[in-house]
C-alpha cells in the first residue's frame, strides 16, 4: 500500500510538472487544430460597368494613371479598388433568398497575374444568425483555392477567430463571379 | 484508511481525465466573456468639402464613376472611400484636448443606406497611454450602436483583442460627425 | 505516513483551486511575452511615377481632391492609396533572390507629417515557406521603428498573432524605399 501511494504522489508531481512546464513555454501545445465551429455560404458580386447600375453589387472606387472607373484597367487590374456589397446565400444560386451581405473591398494588386487583398464583413441580421465576421488577407485569384484570416467577429461570432478557404465558384467574363467560401473557426467563445 | 487513498487517487484520475478532456477539445469553456479592460472615447471627423481646407480631418480619396473627390456621393456615398486622421478626447467635446489621433480609413459600400466599412488605428503617445489599438469591421451606421473586432494592439495594448462598440453621438449634415467607441477588451497579456 | 497522506490530498487540493481560479478570472497571467517564433525580412517598394512602368512595383490609386494618380500630393501625401506588389528579401540588397511578395495596400493618412496605415500580406509559396501572413496598422514612418499588428497566418503560419517591428531601411526620394520587418510570433499553434 506504501508504494501505491507513493506512486499516487509521484503521479501528481508529474503532472504538475508538466501543466507548470507548458504554461510557462509558448502555448503551441494547448491549441487545437481542429474547428470548434464550420459554416459554407457563397457570395455574388456583380461589378458596375456603366450600364448595369440596378443589378451591379459592386463598383471601381480607385484605379492607377492608366485606369478608370468603369472598365477594369490593363495589367490584371492592378490597382483597382473595388467595393462591394453582395448578397450572401447557403447555396451557389445568385437568386436564392439572401442570408445575409458581404460588404467590404478587394485590391487587384499584382501586375503580372490575378490577385486580389481583401478586407470585408459578413454581416447577418436573421433569426438565423444575428453579428458579423470580418475578414483579411492575400487572394491569389488563380488558384482553386486561397486562405484568407478570420480575424474576429460580433455579435454570435464574438471574438472569434479562425481561416477562410475561398474557391471561385463562377467566373462570367468582368461581370460576375461566386465565391464559396468555408469557414473553419478554431477560436470560439 | 486505505478507503481515503483510494478516494485521493480516484479524485487525481477523475482531474486528470477532465484536464486532458478539455485540452483537447475547442477551448471554449476557457473563455471569459469578462472583459479584462475597459475604455471609452470620442472622436471628431470633419470631412473636407473643399472650402474647410483647415479645419478638415478626412478626405474623400476614392470615388465611383458617378461621384467626385469633393462631394460625397449620390446612393448613400456608395463607393466614397475617406481617409482621416481624426482627434480622440476623453470627451464629447470637439475642442477638448486631443488625447490620441483616429487614423485610418472608411468606405460606404452599401447603395440603399448609409454603411461603411472601417479599418483603422487609435494612435496614443502621451504619458497616460503610448501605443496602438488596431480596429475593423462593418458599420451599418444608421444603427444606434454597432459592434466591430479589436484585431490587435501595440505598446500598451501589446496583442489586445476585443469588441468596439460604436454610437454616433452627433451628426451635422455632411460636414461632421462624432463618433462614442466603448473599447472591451477581452484579451489582455 | 497519515500525515505524509494528507500533505498529498491538500496538495492536490490547493492545486485544484488554482486551476479553477485562473480560469475564471481573465487569462492574463496564462501569457507568455517571450515570442514562439521570431523572423526578419526586408521589402522593397518602388512606386510608379509616369516613367518607370518596368520597374514599379506600386501605384497611386486614391488621391484627395488636389491631387493625381502620378505623383504624390502636398500636405505629407494625406490622402494618397497606394496599392503594392513588393518582392520580400532575406537582406537588404533589392537584387537578392526574393523569397516572397508583399502585397496589399497603405493610405498616407496625416497632413501634417508622413503617417500611413497599412493593410497588407506577406505570400509565400516556396520550400522554405508556404503560406501568409496577415498585417494592419499604424505607420508613423518617421519614428524610427513602428509596431503593427500581425492579425492572423495561413498554412505554415497558421493563425498566428504577433507584432512585426518596422524600420524604413532605405528611403530615396518618392521613387523606392525599403523596409526592414521584424515579426514576433506570440501565438503559434
Amino acid at each position: 500500500m506504501a508504494s501505491k501511494h507513493e506512486i499516487s504522489t509521484l503521479f501528481v508531481t508529474i503532472f504538475l510538472l508538466l501543466i507548470l512546464g507548458s504554461s510557462g513555454s509558448p502555448r503551441k501545445s494547448m491549441r487545437s487544430r481542429r474547428p470548434c465551429k464550420e459554416m459554407v455560404f457563397y457570395f455574388h458580386d456583380i461589378i458596375y460597368n456603366g450600364k448595369n447600375s440596378k443589378n451591379a453589387t459592386s463598383a471601381i472606387v480607385g484605379a492607377p494613371a492608366w485606369g478608370n472607373h468603369t472598365i477594369l484597367a490593363k495589367y490584371n487590374h492592378f490597382g483597382n479598388l473595388v467595393v462591394f456589397d453582395d448578397p450572401i446565400t447557403l447555396d451557389n444560386n445568385l437568386h436564392s433568398p439572401p442570408v445575409g451581405r458581404a460588404q467590404g473591398f478587394y485590391i487587384y494588386d499584382q501586375k503580372d497575374i490575378f490577385t486580389a487583398w481583401l478586407g470585408f464583413s459578413f454581416v447577418f441580421n436573421s433569426t438565423a444568425h444575428k453579428g458579423s465576421i470580418n475578414f483579411a488577407g492575400a487572394d491569389p485569384l488563380m488558384n482553386k483555392t486561397r486562405d484568407i484570416s478570420v480575424i474576429g467577429g460580433t455579435g454570435d461570432f464574438f471574438m472569434t477567430r479562425g481561416i477562410a478557404t475561398i474557391m471561385t465558384d463562377s467566373f462570367e467574363g468582368e461581370v460576375y463571379f461566386r465565391l464559396r467560401v468555408d469557414i473553419k473557426f478554431y477560436e470560439c467563445w
